[in-house]
C-alpha cells in the first residue's frame, strides 16, 4: 500500500516532497505504458464518480479519460442544474450517497473549502477538482509534470508566471510547488492584479526567489518557461482599462523570438487572445501537451489513493 | 430463465409474493457478492439506457451503478432539455429508437403513466424509475429490503410513516408492500397532508393493521421503524402554515431517544430538516445504508428481467 | 489497414465507390455478430470523445451504443451549456485538448464547416455528425444500409424523398448518395420547400433521373420507397400557410395502400404528424429498423477509421 493510499487529494501544497516525488514517477510510468500501447486494468471493477457543481469539461473528461485508460468506470454528474443539490440538499448529504455508489470521488464546486467538506462527510478518497478561490491541485500538479517533462528537471529552472496573478487559484498552487523544486520565479502582472502580498511573503519565507515585474519582454529574455494565464474582462469594472492592459500580457512569435532558444510556453487552458494562435506550431509550444498530461497524472492519483498503482 | 424474465417493472403492488422473495434474495447474493471483492459480468455485453425526461441524480446513479458493478455498459439522458422530446417527438417513438441500441431501459418521466406507455410501446424490458404521481417501484423494493437488513426480518414489525402522505408516491407504494409483510402501520401527517382516504381504505382491505394520528412522539415510542419523508413547501398555499407545520414532524435526537432502543430510522432522501443532522451519528440512522442498498435491489432487477440473474 | 484508417468522415460524397462499398459490407458483417450474440472487443482500449455542441439524443446515443458494442469507453459533453466553449474556447483548441484524452472524436456543432474545421486541427479521425446546414454523412449512410437491407439491392429502385427538401441536410446528402446507385428520385415538396436549383443540377450532371412533383400519391404509386421528412413550422413567416400545406406531405395508411404491395416507408426521425402512427405496425414501415441501422453503420465507421475492423 502506498502512502497515499485511502487519502484524500484537497491541496497540492500538502503532499510531502515523497508523495509529491511519488505522483510525478507514477504518472511517468502510466504514460509510458499508454504510449507502448499496454491496457492497464489497475482500476477493473471500480467506479469513479465526478460530481461537477460547476461545469469545467477539461477536467471532467480529463478524469473520466484517466479512469477508463486504468480499466475503471465512470458516473457523473456534469450539470449541477440536474443535480440533487439543486432541490436544496447539503454537500454532505450528497457525497454520502454517493459514496454508497462510488470508490472514489472527485468533485469540483464553487465555494472554497467545500472539497475539504466533502472528504469530511465520506471514508471514500476524494480528489479536488478546484473549488472556487480555493485550489485545483491536479492542474498544479500537472504543470509540474509538464516542465518536468518539457524541460527534463525543474532544478535551476526561471519561470515567468503572467497574466492574473491576483484571482488564479492555479499560479498560487503552481507557485508554492515550484518553490518547493528550487525553481526563480519572475512576477508579471498587469497593475492591479498583481499576485496578493501575502502569498509572496509565504513564498519568500518558504525560500522563494521572486521578482515582480511589469516588463513581459525582460522576464521572457530570462526565463526558461512562461507560464501565461487569461486575464478576465469580468474582474475590470472598467472596460477601457480592460482593454488598455489585455494586451501587456500577449506573447506573441515576436516575444517568443526574444526568449531563449527553446523556451517553453505553457497556459492552463481555455486560451483567449493571451498567445497567439502563430505561436501553436513553435515546438515549444506545450500548452495542449500540458493538457494531455492531466490523463497520466490523474492516472495516478486515482491508483494511489485507490491503492491500485 | 428467471420468473421476471423479460418482464416490466412498473408498479410494486403488480409483483406477485414470488417475485418479490426472488427480487430480495438476488439482491441479497449480489451484496454479498459485492462485499467479498467479486467480479460480476452477468450484463457484460449488454447496455442500458436511463432516460431522465426529469432529473434525478440518485436514482440515476444508483442505477448506472448497478448495471457497472455488473460488467454492462451505459447510455444515458441525463437532462430533458437535451432530449429529442424537447423537439416534440412522442414518448413512443423516443423508446422505439432506444430500443434499437438498449438491451434494457429504466425511465423517469413527470407523467402518471409513462413508464406503461414505454413498456407498451417497445420489447425490452422497462423498469419505472418514477412515473410523476404515479409510481416508483425500486425505491419501495429497497425501502422493503433496507428493513429487513436492518431490522432481521419484517414480520411483526410496526412502522411509522411520517410527513407528507398525501402527495409523497413513495410512501404509497411502500404501504402496500408493508401491508403484504404483516407489519403494522402508524400514519404521522400534518392536517391536510393525511394519507388519500382511498389508499387507507385499500390498503385496510388487503388486511393492513393502520392507525392514523397526529402524536409523532406517541408514535415513534411505538416504532421499531420510523420512515421520515419531506413536506414540500410548494405544497402549502399559505408560507405560515407551512413553517407552523413542518416542525411537527421533525425527528431529532431528543425524539429518538424515546423511542425504543436501536430504532430504525429511514428518509428516501434527500433530506432537509425533517431529520437532524444530530441523529447521523446514531447507529440506527439508516438512511445512507438505505441510499447505498439501491444498488444490490436494481442490480437484482437489471439481472432478472434481462434473465442474467 | 484499411482504405479508411485514419481518414476523417466529413461528407457523404466525398466517399470513393470503394469507401462505400467498404463501409456497407463492415456494417452487415458487425450487425450479424451482433445478431449471433458475439461480444466484440475491436475497440476495446480506445476511447470515443462525442462532442455535441447542439444536442441530439439520437445521434449521440447511437455513436456510444456503436462503441460499447464494440468494446471500446466513452467521454462525453452533451450538452453545449457545460462546455468549455461557452467560456469562448475556439473550437479548434476544444479539439486539440480531446485529442489528449481520445482515439476518435463525433462532433456535432450548429456551424457549417466546423467538423472540416475540427478535423484541420487534430491527428485522430474526426467524424461529423451533423453541421448545421452542412452535411450529416452518417445518416445518408445508414439510410442507403437500410434501403439495401429492406429491398436487397439498389439497383433499379424508385425513391421519393418528400417534405422540405429546401432545407434538410439530409435530404440531400442521401439525394447524391442515391444517385450513385443509379436510383430514380421523385422529388415531392409543398411549393417554397423545393429541392434547391444548385443541387438539382449537380445531381443531374451526376447522372441522376430526376421528377419533381408535388402529387404525392402518384409519386407513390410509382415508389418502392418513400423518405418522408418533416417540414418544420418555423420555416414559415405565416402559421396559416403551414397549416394549409403540412397536410400535402402527410403519409398515412390510406396512401401506403395506393402503394406497390410491401412498399417501404421511411423517415430519419424524429417524426411529428408526417406519418400517422396507424402506419407504425404495417410490415414495410422501416423507420425504427432504419434508427437502428445507425449502430451498425457508426461501428463500422468508427472500426474502419481507427484501423481496427
Amino acid at each position: 500500500m502506498s502512502i497515499l493510499c485511502r487519502k484524500d487529494i484537497l491541496r497540492s501544497d500538502l503532499l510531502s516532497d515523497e508523495e509529491l516525488g511519488l505522483v510525478l514517477s507514477t504518472a511517468t510510468r502510466f504514460e509510458g505504458a499508454l504510449k507502448a500501447g499496454d491496457r492497464l486494468a489497475n482500476m477493473q471493477g471500480q467506479i469513479l464518480a465526478t460530481l461537477f457543481f460547476e461545469p469545467s469539461t477539461r477536467t471532467r473528461l480529463s478524469f473520466e479519460t484517466a479512469m477508463l485508460r486504468l480499466g475503471g468506470q465512470v458516473i457523473t454528474v456534469a450539470d449541477p442544474q440536474t443535480s440533487s443539490a439543486a432541490k436544496g440538499e447539503s454537500l454532505a448529504d450528497s457525497v454520502r450517497t454517493v459514496e454508497g455508489y462510488a470508490d472514489v470521488i472527485v468533485i469540483r464546486h464553487p465555494r472554497k473549502g467545500s472539497a475539504q467538506e466533502a472528504a469530511d462527510a465520506v471514508e471514500v478518497p476524494v480528489i479536488n477538482a478546484g473549488d472556487g478561490a480555493g485550489q485545483h491541485p491536479t492542474q498544479a500538479l500537472l504543470d509540474v509534470y509538464t516542465i518536468q517533462k518539457e524541460r527534463g528537471s525543474l532544478r535551476g529552472l526561471t519561470v515567468s508566471l503572467t497574466g492574473d496573478l491576483k484571482n488564479g487559484r492555479t499560479v498560487h498552487s503552481l507557485a508554492y510547488l515550484l518553490t518547493r523544486f528550487g525553481v526563480r520565479l519572475l512576477l508579471i502582472s498587469p497593475p492591479g492584479l498583481e499576485m496578493p502580498a501575502e502569498i509572496s511573503a509565504d513564498l519568500r519565507r518558504a525560500g522563494a526567489q521572486i521578482r515582480e515585474d511589469s516588463d513581459l519582454a525582460a522576464a521572457v529574455r530570462a526565463s526558461d518557461v512562461v507560464y501565461v494565464t487569461r486575464i478576465q474582462r469580468e474582474r475590470f469594472e472598467d472596460p477601457a482599462q480592460y482593454e488598455r492592459l489585455k494586451g501587456s500580457c500577449v506573447v506573441d512569435m515576436a516575444l517568443v523570438r526574444q526568449g531563449k532558444p527553446g523556451i517553453t510556453i505553457m497556459h492552463p487552458l481555455p486560451r483567449m487572445d493571451e498567445i497567439g494562435t502563430e505561436v501553436d506550431g513553435y515546438e515549444g509550444a506545450a500548452y495542449f501537451r500540458q493538457a494531455a498530461n492531466g490523463v497520466p497524472i490523474r492516472m495516478a492519483l486515482l491508483a494511489l489513493v485507490t491503492g491500485r498503482e
